[in-house]
């Protein structure tokens, strides 16, 4: 048996390629080339690993792994220190019989590690040193991030450590098998109502987590199904938890607070009732049995129609300190949601306003929550939005635990078919000032504990990777899970150092590569805001069902409180204290100065906070209507730009992810146009303002299909109007089994490219044909899998047919085949000159 | 119906990838560059097909494809000339009316073509005409081979005509779906007794061979069942001549000569018999009533068992001119092949003589053969060995139309598992001047008809083609395809122009790619020759089975005839007509004068023609014996070099195609080393001379399996010894579950590389690791699929372990986990510093 201790190691042999699927992610130690290779040659042959816990032997068998795929080299693991040269893992408490020959920083904390190039007994060493064990597997993780950046690892004397000690990444993953929010196939946890047999994506994912710092892991949806915390299920749980542990993760799930009702016997869940109480004891009690190292809770409470302590007249309190007190004995955290809100607000009222609530609900408790319970706030007032301000409740806690919660999983920011890295907008809370304690109070201050000295306090993100290979669907996606993990390390990174280290690390260091993936990352969050949203307006998204594309009055009249308030003269959520709804008030003096007037108010979030005419003047000098259009087509175009950037990179990047990542850039920048269109369109049929440059309205280019000569085809009216071209578009006939749709093309004999927007439903895969004259020149399906079973703005998509040489007099037809739900429906065609 | 004309036409818009999986072989028609497309821009942007054949709307289509492909352009398809430029395709009867305008070479014969830039109407055309539809096909594949290859298509007036008519391919495809002789998985034609239901491959194979101008192809094996001929297979063989026919490919049958008897009903075959007449009369009557342009049939007769015309007394020309006079009357052609000989030869008497079967018994029938048969000749009086002279029957036959017959797949050159390019092979011999009928008879014109002016002649390849996506297995194999068809076309091209050619087309322009594969394609059929075959000594592999592995004895003292003659003071087969077997005198007086003395005979064919002793002296100066090991020992030096060689294009070819191209030259790199040690080893003991530079028989950096300290296994002989180091090898005993074998390593510290030489089988996956003290360094499984069922020269692997960091006093061991027939063979284990 002595064999197989490293059985955990997964070996890939040098010379033995795999395929870039993304499932290595920023993980691939990938050959280093010969002449970089040099640059290594002089580290140590030896890796000793001074203990014997499951974390240290597996950050000893990481480094093997690592420097064998980069340097194709295996190092010999020793358990202690040979008589040569080595890389020497150890905690402090281990290396004190060698602190003679060395100096430790002691001061470091829990997970923060060392990196340093010293003498130990008298032989050139490189000491990987931590507090505890984890810190050691981070510091591994460390060292070959820097060999893998070409980085040099001689002389080095690294200290690190990170802001905070929470760390955690949620999963809002469903017992089914199913993922809220998640875009990239089912869990990685569950199937069919219980844990997967095969857990090996679960602690290929905590590798992942642990190689970025991240210590905990919630696993299953916020709102959670009581039967997690059944008997049949814990033995599943211990399972989660036994490929976390040698990363260093802690496992952690999400309770229902009705629990005890639910499952346990009881007719109460009253957190002041001591039976009740008493349940949750127990039963934390079993998990620890059964998994000593359990993280702890995630509660979500009257919120959203989930149960909580206000059916018993309770405070947040009162619930999250019952289970705060049980996980107690035991180590745990209760992280509780100040994801709270009444989603049946009346919107006739204007003062009424969901950016409240988290604040009216959590700030009156301050004070009031156990030193083991955590209040978790999203980054702004409302949900995830593409710009909103800071949580003024960040500020507004200061003797309670908090941390911030992030959103990786794209739910209002394209789902990962569009590209959107976010570390720059986390980036403009974390460090924007809320003036909470005095002169600097940047929110990763606060969320971290560090204003206040909290005990506890830091990041949480939700990520809700899945079962598709590259985790997240997307393969630039994957730099949001990266970027939140390194800014829950170190939230004084900058967006650019991040996006740079993780191109170099998931595509390699070619300058080409490095400067062209940076620069469209960073220019991605800016473009995708510029098309769907403008000036903190907030969601002009379905927001009632998908939250993708567009659906611009899907936010008002109704209670859920995303309201935008565009009516014909203006635009805008008045939150001011002098005529609006007060939110104003929750932030201190210094910010609530700011955001009382438009005029302070910088133009990104004027809308957020103010309800301005369309003719409002901006700083930037346009109207508020004429930035609207003019941010939506500049938007496109820039999407539209980004497939160029990409293809100047198509001899660098292996053909499977330069694939995967041109098809989706293609997809985007089509549905950017969607989105410029239904927005320009709206507002112009709102305001009445046509746009100063004559866009938005005319498409000299387009046909409508409802103009074509049509058989087996009907026109039908599309809902909201604004989410197709003319509000109408065309559909087969319920009989039809093949529609066709003809035009005339009258225009100079040349070289066109030819786009056709059809509609692409997840309920029928149609199939198209477009011939010039009797020549078929393209065929394709409708098989993606977008979120719609309608036509509209969700399922909306391009087919673009590049180079056709067309004449005058050419019949152009489509052929539509319909195919279950799916009527074969197309919007428009365009025709552009080469 | 009109919209679907085009419908064998698969789409492949621009922008679109495609992985490079090899299945497009060379036709992957991959975008140009931007700076290289500048060059096309002035392509007309119609293409006019004059006439509606299938052959030419397929030429029409294909040009549209193969333009989008590269140009991101979907030229226009006319049926008549439009009022601009345009490619105007047209046979020269089609373009008479236009004759005013343009010139045509009226001299050109069938499948010919011309490409000519002309003004047609007044108008700047592009001309691919020809005499007939296929040379029309033929014309734009060649258009299309030059745009790919980025050469210039402007101011053309390029006349082709293929050497020969007889452009085709042989399938050894049995009707159960397992092809004879081929490496690459099951039949495209056949499965479970019948054709395929999917023949969607069997098209992509007819436009792969129409791109190359073959223009026939035999689908079944030449050991024919003679079900091919009953009732119920001739409607599923019209079904694949339907997918043959768009390409002007012609489908043809091997046949069995008992037929009549077997599934005919008749009590004989007798060739004399008129009934036997009238019935294959009525059976080709039934083929063309369902295949109107069937090519003919294949007939191997009195040949390893075969049924043939010896049978009744009757001669091959009586065999051959029975189906001719059945075929004639439909224009089909008999293709009967003169590989006949006596498989139960008298070993013991030294007169007799395999290599002089065909001439003996085809060359007495000069002139007696129809003008519709065809005498199919391989091109070596033996069977496809790596290295033959000339057949002499080439020059035997001048009343006779000939073929020759060329091995595509690589039965006895490394069977696609080793790279071995045989155009420069079949040059040698397509050059060859046999002197046959005046100053200059090269096999060439004789085989293709030329020099005694035959109606008839060309080429044959056997291919072999399987269902791997690939098609030949070695992504570099396909080369050996293209290479056969070009050279069927145009046998004076060099085969450096051909491997270049093929790689600009299959790997890219790129100067780096182009350079290092035409290099590595053009060493390496010598390269395979140097550590497999010595100086024309024929098949030193096990010719009684796999004919793959060293197998050196296992011709000889059988009735086989492929006799080397080695013995204990010499080696070879003397031919001569002073001292030996007297076939030389099967040659014309000038090349016979040639062979007759060892003097006059190249180094490179002495064996075949001579029986030196060791110690002879080659022109080199070397002796035979020192020959013999620096040769095996320089060709497997240089099989290392090739993965060198390849891996300096890393960054230059896909991915998938890198490594699968990687993984086989690894393989071969070890492969070369079990011949070469197999090779040298046996002429070491049996000719008692060491090897003057010392290596032969000392491996000072192995440690052989048997000398290791075993656990479960045990030692046994390798039969013949001499394909497993020191004749032994260890595997694990029948009762065994896990074996182990362990050595003390006590050389220097540094870092080594550790080579496993194991065996592996077809009948089990074993399972090793390998471990330094209690360090696993690698484990892997022994699932390739070697033609062998035990330890030996077949199914002896090398696994490399590289870059290990190894001390004086590290117990390294193997353990093995047999599987079924595999019981974990281990042979040796090699470690080299690095």
């Amino acid at each position: 048996m002595r064999h197989f201790i490293l059985a955990i190691f997964v070996l890939t042999a040098p010379g033995r390629l795999v395929a870039e699927t993304g499932y290595a992610a920023w993980l691939r130690y990938a050959p280093i080339d010969a002449a970089v290779r040099e640059r290594y040659d002089t580290l140590p042959a030896n890796v000793v690993a001074l203990g014997d816990s499951i974390v240290i032997k597996t950050a000893q068998a990481e480094l093997i792994r690592g420097v064998r795929g980069m340097l194709g080299r295996t190092l010999r693991a020793e358990a202690t220190l040979p008589k040569e040269s080595a890389i020497v893992l150890g905690t402090f408490a281990a290396l004190k019989p060698y602190a003679s020959t060395t100096s430790l920083p002691t001061s470091l904390k829990e997970d923060g590690f060392l990196l340093k190039s010293t003498a130990v007994n008298g032989l050139p060493c490189l000491l990987i040193a931590a507090p505890n064990d984890r810190g050691i597997l981070y510091g591994v993780f460390a060292l070959l991030s820097k060999m893998a950046r070409h980085e040099s690892v001689t002389g080095l004397n690294d200290v690190q450590q990170p802001y905070a000690p929470i760390r955690w990444v949620n999963q809002w993953d469903n017992l089914d098998g199913s993922i809220e929010r998640g875009y990239t196939g089912r869990s990685i946890f569950f199937e069919n109502g219980s844990v997967r047999a095969d857990l090996t994506r679960a602690g290929d994912y905590a590798r992942l987590l642990a190689s970025l710092g991240i210590n905990g892991c919630t696993i299953n949806n916020v709102n959670a199904d009581p039967r997690i915390l059944t008997d049949d299920f814990l033995p599943q749980l211990a399972r989660i938890a036994e490929v976390f542990r040698p990363w260093g993760v802690a496992l952690s799930i999400s309770v229902d607070l009705g629990s005890p009702r639910a499952i346990g016997g009881l007719e109460t869940f009253d957190p002041q009732d001591a039976r009740v109480g008493a349940w949750w004891g127990r039963k934390v009690e079993e998990i620890y049995q059964r998994i000593p190292d359990f993280g702890g809770f995630v509660v979500k409470a009257d919120s959203e129609g989930r149960f909580g302590p206000s059916t018993y007249g309770r405070t947040h309190a009162d619930a999250a300190n019952m289970l705060a007190r049980a996980l107690k004995l035991h180590g745990g955290v209760v992280f509780y949601r100040a994801f709270v809100y009444n989603h049946h607000l009346d919107w006739r009222d204007p003062k009424n306003d969901r950016a409240k609530a988290a604040y009216d609900n959590f700030h009156p408790l301050d004070g009031k929550f156990d030193d083991n319970a955590i209040v978790q706030i999203k980054n702004g007032p409302i949900d995830f939005q593409v710009r909103e301000p800071a949580s003024p409740l960040f500020g507004g806690l200061r003797r309670t635990n908090e941390a911030i919660e992030l959103q990786i999983t794209q739910e209002y920011t394209g789902q990962q078919r569009h590209l959107c890295f976010l570390p720059p907008a986390w980036k403009e809370v974390l460090d924007f000032d809320l003036h909470a304690g005095g002169s600097s109070t940047p929110v990763k201050d606060l969320a971290a504990g560090r204003t206040f000295h909290r005990p506890m306090g830091g990041f949480v993100g939700v990520a809700n990777v899945g079962m598709d290979t590259n985790w997240l669907g997307h393969p630039l996606a994957m730099a949001n899970l990266y970027g939140f993990g390194r800014l829950a390390w170190d939230p004084n990174l900058s967006a650019r150092a991040i996006a740079e280290e993780w191109t170099r690390l998931t595509f390699g260091n070619d300058p080409a590569v490095v400067r062209t993936i940076t620069a469209m990352q960073l220019a991605s969050w800016h473009i995708y805001e510029s098309y769907t949203g403008p000036l903190g307006a907030g969601a002009l998204t379905d927001i009632l069902g998908s939250h993708y594309g567009p659906g611009i009055e899907s936010s008002e009249r109704n209670g859920w409180g995303q309201w935008h308030r565009a009516d014909h003269e203006g635009i805008g959520m008045d939150r001011t204290v002098a005529t609006g709804t007060g939110f104003v008030a929750q932030y201190t003096a210094p910010v609530a100065k700011l955001y009382e007037s438009a005029g302070g108010t910088p133009d990104e979030l004027l809308l957020f906070f103010h309800h301005v005419t369309y003719t409002h003047e901006l700083h930037s000098g346009k109207t508020v209507i004429q930035h609207i259009y003019d941010s939506h087509y500049e938007g496109a175009e820039q999407a539209e730009e980004l497939t160029r950037q990409w293809s100047s990179l198509k001899d660098q990047v292996d053909e499977e992810r330069y694939a995967a990542v041109r098809a989706r850039l293609d997809y985007q920048a089509g549905h950017a146009i969607v989105w410029r269109d239904a927005v320009c369109n709206w507002f112009f049929r709102i305001s009445g303002i046509a746009d100063a440059r004559g866009r938005v309205g005319h498409y000299p280019n387009r046909i409508e299909a409802e103009a074509m000569q049509l058989q087996g085809y009907v026109p039908f009216d599309v809902t909201p109007p604004e989410n197709a071209s003319g509000g109408k578009a065309i559909e087969c006939s319920g009989q039809a089994q093949r529609c066709e749709a003809t035009f005339r093309f009258d225009r100079p004999a040349g070289w066109y490219d030819l786009d056709v927007e059809y509609f692409d439903q997840n309920n029928g895969e149609s199939r198209f044909r477009l011939f010039v004259g009797d020549q078929k020149v393209d065929e394709w399906a409708a098989n993606d899998h977008l979120p719609a079973t309608k036509p509209g703005g969700d399922s909306s998509t391009r087919r673009r047919i590049t180079g056709l040489a067309l004449r005058p007099g050419d019949q152009i037809h489509i052929e539509g085949i319909p195919d279950g739900g799916e009527r074969a429906p197309i919007d428009y065609v365009e025709i552009r000159a080469k």
